[in-house]
């Protein structure tokens, strides 16, 4: 692991394919989506509308690998990719020249892992962390607003929180909007339509006497609506296998 | 003036042309912009990318002329419109139903009406009402990120605060982050190019000793930005002429 996060890119663009957390501290990562110029409106319609699981950090012009969040090449600095056509995974190279294409349009949306910093200087810790294992994901019940060809099921994270320290999770979320911002529902996991033992990504995790389960918008939820939407071209990161930025993620927190 | 915003509107949709000022305290009003779905990804995309002088509440469905922020017809329940073909102001219908398109996008932005309402609260007194004038715009030297075919300078509200309480429009204007939030720019407006006496729109407003110029992004930079695209066809509000929605003011305040 590298902390610097120019470092971090290059050992990326030279071929290195690790998950990015625990890399570059303090910097935060993006989710990277690349569509068609001609998808690419419903895709930032679908972000507007839900904000909370798309919250966006950049959207680049049609074909540009620069990024103002960065100096770095939307193309190779990432570990890995994933290369989807008509919704089916083709390939997962550690670099997407040979795929790129001139009306390709590049989302970055922000990342949990800049998120969950605010969350440990708030004293809280993280069970999948200490647990070793990736967070649970579900799928709820609460659809997103449609936009275009894009719709589906609002996706969650679920950190448990001890009960005094719900309201201090709230806040510390509640200021960095950029990367999902404040819980969207707090206990009662049956009125979210979820099984905690029952993830539909990730692993599950124990919950302690005295926790509530505490959910909040994930960046999967626009990876779930493009898989189902039947684009026929995309380029997303690979889980886990993060863009890492120049923005310190102090600097994406607001009061 | 009405206080109700369902009874507001319908004396707009009958033929009501006033100002909106004051009219329905306490729930959000809106700049309306209607442009062919063609153009609306670079205005989609220049909101993106310029969110303080841009905060979208909401984006339709190409042709929709309902709304999630009211029960209204977006073609008839504004007190005024403005119709422009390539740059030009053609028309200052106060019914656009003769106009509308099947093509049609309508973006709904944050106006400064309601964020004025959190300086009240603050204590902060509004010297344009006090002088009973136009609050004072300048197009200033800082530019706007482009997109597409829209671009231009930022263009700020300016409204003279006690030194003594800017600290507190700061924090009162942050918590309203989609009409505008925290000022752009506090004292020193000649480093953003302005003469406190020459507003480009509005009046000028008398600063008095131990006050500081406080400037704030201001909804006027993406009609600025529309008008000089030379986009084919659009459809606004008249100024001052907004739409009034069923969103208390209160629920646009985070934090």
């Amino acid at each position: 692991m590298l902390d610097d996060p120019r470092a971090a890119r290059a050992a990326f663009r030279a071929g290195t394919a690790a998950s990015t957390s625990g890399w570059a501290d303090g910097y935060a990562q993006a989710n990277l989506v690349a569509l068609p110029r001609e998808h690419a409106y419903d895709m930032l319609l679908f972000a507007q509308r839900n904000p909370k699981p798309c919250p966006l950090l950049e959207v680049t012009d049609a074909g540009a690998w620069h990024t103002r969040t960065a100096d770095a090449d939307l193309r190779t600095d990432l570990p890995r990719y994933r290369v989807w056509r008509g919704g089916e995974l083709v390939d997962e190279p550690t670099d997407v020249r040979a795929h790129w294409r001139p009306d390709l349009v590049t989302f970055l949306i922000g990342c949990s892992f800049s998120f969950e910093a605010a969350l440990v200087e708030a004293g809280i810790g993280l069970r999948h962390v200490e647990e070793g294992v990736t967070v649970p994901m579900y799928r709820t019940n609460r659809p997103c607003a449609p936009a275009g060809a894009f719709s589906g099921p609002l996706v969650v994270t679920m950190r448990p929180v001890r009960a005094d320290l719900v309201a201090a999770a709230v806040t510390a979320t509640a200021r960095v909007p950029q990367v999902h911002g404040a819980p969207v529902h707090i206990g009662s996991p049956e009125s979210l339509g979820v099984v905690l033992e029952k993830p539909d990504y990730g692993d599950p995790v124990t919950v302690r006497d005295g926790e509530v389960p505490v959910f909040w918008a994930c960046g999967v939820t626009p990876q779930a609506a493009l898989a189902a939407s039947g684009v026929p071209f995309a380029i997303t990161h690979a889980p886990g296998h993060m863009f890492i930025t120049d923005i310190r993620e102090s600097a994406l927190r607001t009061g």
